[in-house]
Formats: C-alpha cells, sequence, structure tokens
C-alpha cells in the first residue's frame, strides 16, 4: 500500500485547496491596496511598500479628476458585464434545468426506474446501488459542477473588473508597480477556480460516499456530471461570450473582454479540470485503487492537483515578490518564466506525491483487462502531460509573438495588401499545429504504453496541475487591455498608455499560451473521456474498417466545421447588426457626428446582448445533441466513431484558429508599436500596411476568440457527456441499426 | 456465371474506348473548322451548319486584324504552358524515375530477392509469381501510369490552347456558338481523357496476364502500380500547376489556366479513375471473381466504365446537337442538365451491365471472411456512388453560384468590407462541407454493408462513371476563361466580352461542381484503397483504442493543414515575388508606367516557373515520403490510423477550401456583374464593396486552385502508395516498435 495514509490524504486535499483560496484573498487585499478614492488614492501611493526604484517616473498622481473618472468607468464597466451575465445566465438556467431532467430520465430508464440493487459491472459478486439512484446523483453532480463553473466565471468577470482601473492608476507611478496589480489579479482567479474546483469536488465526493459507501463504481460514475455540468456550463460562456465580445468590439469593447476573455475561459478552464478529474476517477475506480478500495491510491488525481497548488503558489512569488519587473521588455521574459517555474517545480512535487501516494506496483482497467502499473510510471505519465503542455506554449509563442519571423513574416505580407496577409495568416496557423500535434501524440503513446486510458487522464490532468499560474497569465492580459482603455477613455497622458500597451502587448501572447495549454489539454481530456465513454460502454474494439464506426469517424470530422461555421457567421452577422446601428445613429441622431450629442448606448447593448444570446443556441445544441441524438438511434459504435473524428479534427481547427488570430493581432501591433526597423517600414498607424494588418486582425478576432477556443469545448463536451450517458446507451441506443 | 462472356468483354471493353477516343476526334474536327487565319475565318463563318436563329447580332465578323491577332496571342500561351509543362515534367521525372527504384527495391525485398514461387496468401494450395517480378511488373506499371497521366494533361493543355482563340471568334457570331466550340473542346478532353484511361489499362492486364496466367493475385496487385503513378503525376501537376498560376496571375493568367485547371486537373481525374479501377480490381481479385478466375466478373470495373464513355457521349449530343443555347441565362442549366441527363441515363446502364457481367450470387473478400453479394446489390452500390456524386455537384453549386442566397449573403458582407467579406466567405466553406459529408457517409454505410470494401471501390467508381462529362464541363470553364483574356487583349469590342464574361461565370461555378466531384470520389477512392491496403497488409482490425493507431489518426488529421500550410505560403511568397518583380520593372524600364515601354515578360515567366518547381517539391515530398516513413518506421497499424486521420480531415479541408474560393470568385462577379437590384447597391467596379470581395476573391485563389484540388490527391495518393508498398509494410515494417 501507498506510504499516504488515507486519513492522510483527507486533509491533504481539503488543507491545499484552503491555503490555495487563502493565498487568493491574500492577494485580493494587496490589490485593494490600491484606492478608487482620490483622497485615499493619493495616500495610498506613499504608503507602498515597494522600493522607488520602480518607479520610473511618476505622472499625474496628484489629479484627483482622473481619479474619479477611472472609478466611474470602473463601475460602468463592471456593471455592463454583470448585466450580461444575468441575462446570459437566465438563458443557460433554463436549459440546464431541461437538460438537468434528460439525465435523470435517460439514466433512470437504463434499470427501468428500479430502486432495486444490481450486480456490479467490474466488482464481481458484489451488489451496486441502483441506476436510478446514480441517475439522480449524476444530476445532482451535474447541477453542481453547472454553478461552480457559472460561479467561476462570475467571480473571475469580478475580480478582473475590480482590477482593471487599479492596474490603470498604478501605471501612472509605473510599469513594474502596473504589472503587479494586474498580475496579482490575476491570481487571486488562477487560485480561487483552482482551490474552489479542488475543494468542491472534494467534497461532492465525500459526500456521495455516504450514500454509495463500498460500491465506488456507482459512486464515479455519478461524479463525472460533474465534468459535464462544468463543460455545459463553459460551452455557453464561451460561445456567448465570444459572440458579445466581437459584436460589442465597436461600442462596449471593455466589457466584453470581461464577460468572454475572463468569464468564459474561467469556465472553460474549470471544465477542462473538473473532466480531466472525473476521467481518472472513473477510470480508477474500475482498476486496483477501486476494487481493493485504496482511498489514496483513487484521490491520486486530486492530490496532484492539491500538489499543483502549492506550487503554483511558490511560482507566483518569483513574479510578484522574488524579483520585480524594472522595464517594460521584462514583462514577457517574467510571464514566461513563470511556465518554466511552475513546470520543472511541478515535476518534483509530481515524484513526491507519485512516490508517497501510489503503492509500488498497481493494475489499471484496460478495456477488459488488468494492466501492471508502477507508481513511476505513472510519474512519467503526469510529467510527460506536464511538459508536453510546455512546449505546446512555447510553440505557440513562437508562433504569435511577434518577436519572431512568423508574425513578422505575416506583418511583412501586408505590403503587397490585406489578401497576402490573410493567406500568410491562414498558412501560420495551419504550420503552428505540426508540434502541438506532434507532442499530443507522443504524449498519448508514451501514457497510453505505460498506463492505458488512465494514463492519457493522468497526463492531462498533469498538463492542467499548473492551471492556477496559467489562468492568472491567461487573466492577466484582458485585465491589462482594460486598463489601456480605462486610460484612454479617462484621458490619460500618453505616457501612461504606452505603459498599459506594453502590458497588453505581452498579454496577447501569454493569451495565445493559455489557448494553447487550454486546446493542448482539451485534446488529452477528451481522449481520455473517450477512454473512460468506452469502457463504461462496454466496448472492446473501436474498429476503423467496421462501417459504423468509419460513417462516425468523418462526421465527427465534419462537426467542428459546423460548429464553426455557425460561431463565425454569427459573430459577423451579430457585428453587422452592430455596424449599421452606428451607422444609424450616426446618420439620425442629430450633433453626434460632430460630438455633441450623445450616442444611444443602450440600443447598441441590446444588440450585442440579443444576438449573442440568439446566436449561442444552435452551435450549443449542435454540441449538446449530437452524442445523444447519435448514441440513441446509431449507439456506441458509431459514438465513439463520432467522438474520435471529432477529436482528432476539432484539434487542428482549434490550433491553427487561434493561432492565426493572435499572429495577426500582433502583427498589427508590431507595425503599430513600430519597433524595430523592419516595422517601421511598414508602419505607421493608417498606412496601407497597416489598413491592411487591421484587416487581419478583425478577421482574426471571430478565429480566436469565439471559434478556436469554444472548439476544445465542443471536442471535450461530446466525450464528457458520451460517458453520462454510456449506462443509457449501452442498454437502450443504436435503435436504427437495431431495426433496420 | 455470368451472362456476358469472357470474349463479349474482352471485344466490348476496348470497343467502347475506341468509340471513346474516335467521338473525341470527330469533336476535335469540328472544333477545328472554327479557322483561325483570316481569309479562312472569313470563308468559315458564311460555310458554317447552324442556322442563323442563334446568332444573336453579328459583330466584326470581317475584321481580319482582329483574327490575325488572336492567333498571335494564342500561339503565345500555347508556347508559354507548354515551355512550363516541359519544364516541370523534367524535374517530375527525375523525381518519378528515383522513385521507380524505391518501388522495385522495396517490393523486390519482400522476399529477399528470390526468383522462385511463393505459395499464394489468398488461393490456398497455389503457387503465386515471385515478388521480385511483382516488383519489377509494379515498377513498370507505375510508369506507365505517371506517363499516361502525364500525356493526359499535356494533351488537355493542347486542346484547350487550341480551343480558346477559336471560342473567342466564335463568340463574335453569338452566344451560343461560342459555347458549343468551348464544350466542345472540353468533350474532346473528357472523352479522350477517359477512353485512354481505360484503354491503358484494359492492355496492361491483358499484357501482364502473359506473364502472370492464372496468378491473378499477382496480376491485379502489379497493377496497382498505375494508380499510383497517374496520381503521382496528378499531385505534381496539382501543386506545380497551381502554384505557377497564381504566381502568373499578375502577369500571364491565361498560361496559368491552362497548366494549373487544365493539364493538373486532367492528371488528378484520371488518376482518381485509375486507383478506383485498380482498388476495385485488388479487391475482386482475392473474392470469388479472382478465386475463380470468372474473367467478365473481374472486369466489371472496367465494363461500368466502358457504359459511362457511350453513356457520357450521348449525354454530350444534347448540349451539343440536340438542343442549343439561345441566351446566356440557358448556358448555366444547359450545363447542369448534362449532369442529370448522365447521371439518369448511366444508372440505367449500370442496371444493364451488372445484369449481364456479374453472376446472380458471387462472395466477396472482407477483412478474412468472405461475403456474398447479388448482382442488385452491387448495382446499388454503383448507383448510390453515382447519385451521391450529384447531390455533391448540386450543393456545391448552391454554396458556389452567385444565383443563390448563400453568395449573395458574402457579396452583401462586403458592405463592411473585406474583414466580414472573409468571415463570410470562411463560415460559407465550412457550412458547405455538412451535406456532402452525410451523402458520403450515407454510401459509404451502404455500399460496405452490401459489399464490403469492394462495394465502396465500386460506389466510388460510379461517382466517376460519367467522368468525361465531368471533364467536358471542367475544362470548359478555363477553356472560356482563356477566351475571354483573348477577346480583351487582341482589343474586341464590349459586346464580345459580355459573351465570353457570361460564358466564364458558367465555367466557375461547374468548376467548382468538378472540384466536387473530384473530392467526393476522392474521400470514396481513398476509402477503398484503405481498405485494399488493410487487406493485402493482412491487418484484420484497426482499432482507435490502440496508441498506435490513435497517434497515426491524430498526425495524419495533421497532415492536410502541414500540406496547406506549404502550399498556401508557397502561393503567396511566389505572388509576393511576382508582384516585386513587376514594381521593380516599373521603377527601372522607362516609359513602362507611360506605356511606351516593354516589359521583360521573360524574367517574369521565369519567377513563376522557378517559384513553382522549387515550391512543389516540399509538398510533394511530404505526401510520397509520409507512407514510407510512417510504415518503414511504425508499421501497419499506424500507418492505417495515418490514411484515415488523413482522409477524414482533408475532405472537409479540401471541401471547404473551394467552395470558400469559389463563392468568393463569384461574389464579386455578381457585384461587377450588377445583373439584380441587390447587386447594384454593392457595385459598381471599383466601389469600395467591390475593393473588399477583390480581396476576397485573392485570397481565395490559392485555397480553391492550389491547396484544395491537391488535398483530395493527397489523401488518394498516400492510400495507393500504401497499398503498392504493403507487401513490404508487412513484412519489414514497424522497425521503431520492433526495437522498442
Amino acid at each position: 500500500m501507498a506510504i499516504l495514509s488515507a486519513l492522510a490524504t483527507e486533509v491533504l486535499i481539503p488543507v491545499a485547496g484552503v491555503i490555495g483560496i487563502a493565498f487568493a484573498v491574500v492577494q485580493w487585499v494587496l490589490v485593494s491596496r490600491v484606492k478608487l478614492s482620490p483622497a485615499a488614492a493619493a495616500a495610498g501611493g506613499s504608503k507602498n511598500d515597494y522600493g522607488d526604484y520602480l518607479i520610473e517616473e511618476e505622472e499625474g498622481l496628484n489629479d484627483h479628476n482622473v481619479v474619479v473618472k477611472c472609478a466611474e468607468i470602473q463601475n460602468a464597466i463592471s456593471e455592463g458585464a454583470t448585466s450580461f451575465l444575468f441575462t446570459e445566465y437566465q438563458y443557460v438556467g433554463i436549459f440546464m434545468s431541461i437538460f438537468a431532467v434528460v439525465i435523470f430520465l435517460f439514466l433512470g430508464s437504463v434499470e427501468g426506474f428500479s430502486t432495486k440493487s444490481q450486480p456490479c459491472t467490474y466488482s464481481v459478486g458484489k451488489y451496486c446501488k441502483p441506476a436510478l439512484f446514480t441517475a439522480l446523483f449524476s444530476t445532482a453532480s451535474f447541477l453542481l459542477g453547472a454553478i461552480t463553473s457559472l460561479v467561476s466565471g462570475f467571480l473571475g468577470m469580478k475580480i478582473a473588473t475590480y482590477a482593471n482601473a487599479r492596474t490603470t492608476l498604478e501605471a501612472r507611478k509605473g510599469v513594474g508597480k502596473a504589472f503587479i496589480t494586474a498580475f496579482r489579479s490575476g491570481a487571486v482567479m488562477g487560485f480561487l477556480l483552482a482551490s474552489s474546483g479542488l475543494v468542491v469536488l472534494y467534497i461532492t465526493i465525500n459526500v456521495f460516499k455516504l450514500y454509495y459507501g463500498d460500491d465506488w463504481e456507482g459512486l464515479f460514475e455519478s461524479i463525472t456530471g460533474y465534468g459535464l455540468g462544468g463543460s455545459s456550463m463553459a460551452l455557453f460562456g464561451r460561445v456567448g461570450g465570444g459572440i458579445y465580445t466581437k459584436a460589442a468590439d465597436v461600442i462596449a469593447d471593455n466589457v466584453g473582454d470581461n464577460v468572454g476573455d475572463i468569464a468564459g475561459m474561467g469556465s472553460d478552464l474549470f471544465g477542462s479540470y473538473a473532466e480531466s478529474s472525473c476521467a481518472a476517477l472513473v477510470v480508477a475506480s474500475i482498476s486496483s485503487f477501486g476494487i481493493n478500495h485504496d482511498f489514496t491510491g483513487m484521490c491520486y488525481p486530486l492530490l496532484v492537483s492539491s500538489v499543483g497548488i502549492i506550487v503554483c503558489l511558490i511560482t507566483t512569488l518569483f513574479a510578484t515578490d522574488f524579483f520585480e519587473i524594472k522595464a517594460v521588455k521584462e514583462i514577457e521574459p517574467a510571464l514566461k518564466k513563470q511556465l518554466i517555474i511552475s513546470t520543472a517545480l511541478m515535476t518534483v512535487g509530481i515524484a513526491i506525491i507519485s512516490w508517497l501516494a501510489l503503492p509500488a506496483k498497481f493494475t489499471i482497467f484496460n478495456f477488459g483487462t488488468q494492466k501492471e502499473v508502477s507508481n513511476w510510471g505513472l510519474f512519467f505519465c503526469v510529467a510527460i502531460g506536464l511538459w508536453a503542455g510546455l512546449i505546446i506554449g512555447f510553440v505557440t509563442e513562437y508562433y504569435t509573438s511577434n518577436a519572431y519571423s512568423p508574425v513578422q513574416d505575416v506583418a511583412d505580407s501586408c505590403r503587397t495588401g490585406a489578401a497576402t496577409n490573410v493567406i500568410f495568416g491562414l498558412a501560420l496557423g495551419y504550420k503552428s499545429v505540426i508540434i502541438p500535434i506532434f507532442a499530443i501524440a507522443v504524449s498519448i503513446y508514451v501514457s497510453f504504453s505505460i498506463a492505458a486510458m488512465y494514463g492519457i487522464a493522468v497526463a492531462a490532468l498533469g498538463m492542467l496541475s499548473t492551471i492556477a499560474t496559467g489562468l492568472a497569465i491567461d487573466a492577466y492580459g484582458p485585465i491589462s487591455d482594460n486598463a489601456g482603455g480605462i486610460a484612454e477613455m479617462a484621458g490619460m497622458s500618453h505616457r501612461i498608455r504606452e505603459r498599459t500597451d506594453a502590458l497588453d502587448a505581452a498579454g496577447n501572447t501569454t493569451a495565445a499560451i493559455g489557448k494553447g495549454f487550454a486546446i493542448g489539454s482539451a485534446a488529452l481530456v477528451s481522449l481520455a473521456l473517450f477512454g473512460a465513454f468506452v469502457s463504461r460502454a462496454g466496448v472492446k474494439v473501436v474498429d476503423v474498417l467496421s462501417p459504423k464506426v468509419f460513417i462516425g469517424l468523418i462526421v465527427g470530422a465534419m462537426l467542428p466545421y459546423w460548429f464553426s461555421a455557425m460561431t463565425m457567421k454569427s459573430v459577423g452577422s451579430a457585428a453587422l447588426k452592430m455596424v449599421e446601428e452606428v451607422r444609424r445613429q450616426f446618420n439620425t441622431i442629430p450633433g453626434l457626428m460632430e460630438g455633441t450629442g450623445k450616442p444611444d448606448y443602450a440600443t447598441c447593448v441590446k444588440i450585442s446582448t440579443d444576438a449573442s444570446i440568439k446566436e449561442m443556441i444552435p452551435p450549443g445544441a449542435l454540441v449538446m445533441l449530437t452524442p445523444l441524438i447519435v448514441g440513441t438511434f446509431f449507439g456506441v459504435e458509431t459514438l465513439s466513431g463520432v467522438l474520435a473524428g471529432a477529436l482528432v479534427s476539432g484539434v487542428q481547427i482549434a490550433i491553427s484558429a487561434s493561432n492565426t488570430g493572435g499572429a495577426w493581432d500582433n502583427a498589427k501591433k508590431y507595425i503599430e508599436a513600430g519597433a524595430s526597423e523592419h516595422a517601421r517600414t511598414l508602419g505607421p498607424k493608417g498606412s496601407d500596411c497597416h489598413k491592411a494588418a487591421v484587416i487581419g486582425d478583425t478577421i482574426g478576432d471571430p478565429l480566436k476568440d469565439t471559434s478556436g477556443p469554444s472548439l476544445n469545448i465542443l471536442i471535450k463536451l461530446m466525450a464528457v457527456e458520451s460517458l453520462v450517458f454510456a449506462p443509457f446507451f449501452a442498454t437502450h441506443g443504436g435503435l436504427l441499426f437495431k431495426y433496420l
């Protein structure tokens, strides 16, 4: 047995969770020291602990009007975002309630709503709880996952809108202070999300155990609902937020970033985390951990996440306390160092926890057989996922940062117009897929060879184990972007704008890295969920040579295109409506053109909101209904094909779409910044080259903010949904082939 | 046994081939009646057989200078295209020679270059010819396929460059006459290609039979080299031609169309035809036809093609003789009618030949077992492929013709600039994938259920059975496009330009339909080849749950992106170089800007040629080497995954890329033509909307002319190459996994 006792595990996990939450609170308190009331602000400035060497040159610190204005703008942004999210949540709430009923009815029907215990599938000779109760618990964990995801997104938005104006104000004191404020705020979100995800999952398991007792098969089967809930919420958050963001670009850019990039991404990564944990748990429950009731081994996935929180905590200190940013050019390296430090420390962390929590040898369920695995083997699986994530992150950076030749080439192609810019950008996105796919393929092969589907699940978990740091970096971007927007609206000086721009430019690349992580981990998570689904559905072989599977494969590979067509068209139509409304206002509101009339903001916000709510339904329905329809009418074999097809095709489009978008954005910024000899030959702002670059950037927006990042939810969500409904499909599915 | 005797089959196939060739010659003679020498031209005009009602209004018939000028331009185009193709063929020739040696060495090594007969794999108790000789015959058929493909492309180009100026001159007499000239020329190419493909294959089989005798396994195994040769040539033709076309757009547009759209497409469809025949033959050879030596049954694929030639011949008469075009708006319906008529007639044709050539019951090899099939079942397989092709054709038309709302919406989106145009265009392409994929999926499911992989092979053959008509329609497009270009260069009147433009607009849509057919059939052909490969390699199951297969699947799905990145970037760079050269010439050649100096065409043509030759190597190598590397180092299981992944992912990108490109092209034409109230609000030429549309059109060029159509070759070629090398991989492959 493992060195770590079950009791120690029971203590360790919540302690790590609580430490994470406490750390988030501390960061929050530090951020809140920046005061948004004029008198206190001046005082706060001088009371600050940081040495003066950081302050390049203080600028306008005593201009109280600016502080008031920033506070006003912040309030408006926060209110706008809150009001949109409430509207969104109402609609999503209705959908979730209906879907909860569907889950209960479908899963309850597996044993005809019987309340009698049934023989277990994997623990031979034992009796497991009735399907009806597992249906009930699955529904409950589904709702719990959805609510946790919703709260994560909402809190993230609140933190971001709390931090943006504070970052602006700190920028008056220098780029270093502004960076720390933005990064700390990102950390609040990162730690809160990672810790609460862990704690809620931990509590749920313990509460469910009160009913399930020794029936761990049923227990962890019902827990998978948690992942489904998290991801369903994430889908609507990403799609709705993405459409809103882009439609609102014209009028309410700052609000959009907070609902799309912050709330949507928060829900998304929470979903990935919940799903990879669930995938690992469900496979573990039918492996020796579950069969021998080895609680510590069973909780290995949660322990890895717990270690992750501690590692990320230390890593964060490197950015905020151990070293400090002294110049603009140090920002990007500082963020990159975060990734490297967290990965290096985490490797040690995994080694320790693998040694403590795992028996030297154990067996893992492998499609009908049990495969022997050593604790060091499993360490290797987690580590390869972790390092593959780092590789994907760096490749993404290479292809989307304007410090390297790919983006510079794209910028250069603007010389001959928008068309070459688009062609080069698309080609860059396609090319950027190559190395990440090889990294994913190697991780899959190695981790599967070592520990079958469990290996893939923990590899995914390894990639996500530094999620707190990843999210902190990710959230830092939109916060800085917002800070820049506020500085502009508050009429702050050119120097302050330059500082926030510098923060923002680094944020763009890190946002792309964050998306790279999200997609890479989604690929592994989906595969793990797929494996868990196949195991639960009792499928032994998914043979491409069977026509049932092959048609699933080709149709599955088509789904990401269908989904992208919907989301991109939605963004386009919403933006079109908005542009027409703005033109209408210019024509009909007297004095608007001259700056004396007041624009009708309310109508614009309403257009964005209506468009995004209305347009998020069809793609959402496509993703949520496909597994249900395929499973019910075509059966588990075709569904396996669909999942595999959607996975292998979706990953490619997701990576290429977000990198293409990121590259265009930074190519434009490269020309605008004019930081090199080459860049200056292309600029300045307003030149033909720059105009071509702006067209690319606009095309990239729906790719990188809507289609791309939603696609990774598509592949995860279809897989986790199939997993939850697996018992139903296995007993009642495949109607069409049955009767044909 | 079948009603048709072996002797009747031996006679029927070459007779159909000869009839096809004769028909092509007749069409050629009819086209050549349009004289390109001034005196004869005037006489020819009056001697022409067609009634005067067709002639809207004769225009400039007696302007002898125009005729001389047209002849000059035609000569220049023909010389340019010939010179490029010769350069291309030199390089391809070297590559092909090396590859021929590789084939011989790899296949020869299967039994260690032994010259002793070996026990057959499928005909138990019999002896088959030594692998060394099969290697030799495979190499020979590879070279034969390459040469036939090369000749097909070259002849196509010659015909097209012969016809273009003649179409221009006929346009002086009216749109109907010009249409008939262009269409007849297309028919020359279509029939020549379909017939020569059939006849060469037929002769090869009969010659090889002299050596192989009763060993049909070896015979048809070596015949697969024919498909590989055809497709390898097609790959270079498509990629090289595609890059050349786009680079040359600036300076030598008319030459480009002839090498890319005509020669490239001719080689491509010839490749598809050769491959689907080979796939069907190789599966048949290990089914009851081969085992019982039923020659007529064995030749069923060739008989279907023979019937196809006759059916297409009748169909052509509907366009050229039974009905005649009287107005511009009749052109598109006339071309569409060609598709419907040929499909309807062919259905009857297949029914007859299935009844005559097939025994009532026979068995088909199905991955280790034999499956019983009826002749009507097989008829159904061919028919479903045929009709699926028609559906794909019509869906393509719907999404790319400016007569319907999708393209009109794209045109409308130009109001808000190039960015929305691009977003809408991409979304349109993604959406256009949905129905074709369902059509392909249904064909696969039904034909596989009826007759396993043989069913899929004959379904592909069904889709390609009306290839002569398809090619005629396809070739019609670039010929009309060229005719328009010549009219412009020869300084012909606005009215004549309007007529050639009308021909061209219809040609654009039909070109997209042709690509739709090519891609749809490529999907089926690849699957059939994949099935044949799996059978020959002795693989019984391709299990997605095996990590070896899964990594193949995900890497395979990535290959089309890698390939597209290369080809698109190539087109972009080549165009960039060209634009810079043109700018340089304007700056350095005195009087060029004012029209008094002469541009340095030779340098421009050299840039295009060099760029396309140099740039076609890396993507070509990627496609040709991938199966070799994967098969040799990772083995047949991973290779199966790669093929399946490339297939399901490549089909989607290919369809969406060519439809997006087609839609942008026609959205631009829609605005230019201004034929409706809506279109006029967007135009005229030179308006902001039109400029946005031009950007879309330029982006679409590499998508629809280079990446898209090359992708279907990628998936076919990798499959046929795997099939040819299957015996080698099965015995010597998978080195890496063997020694790890």
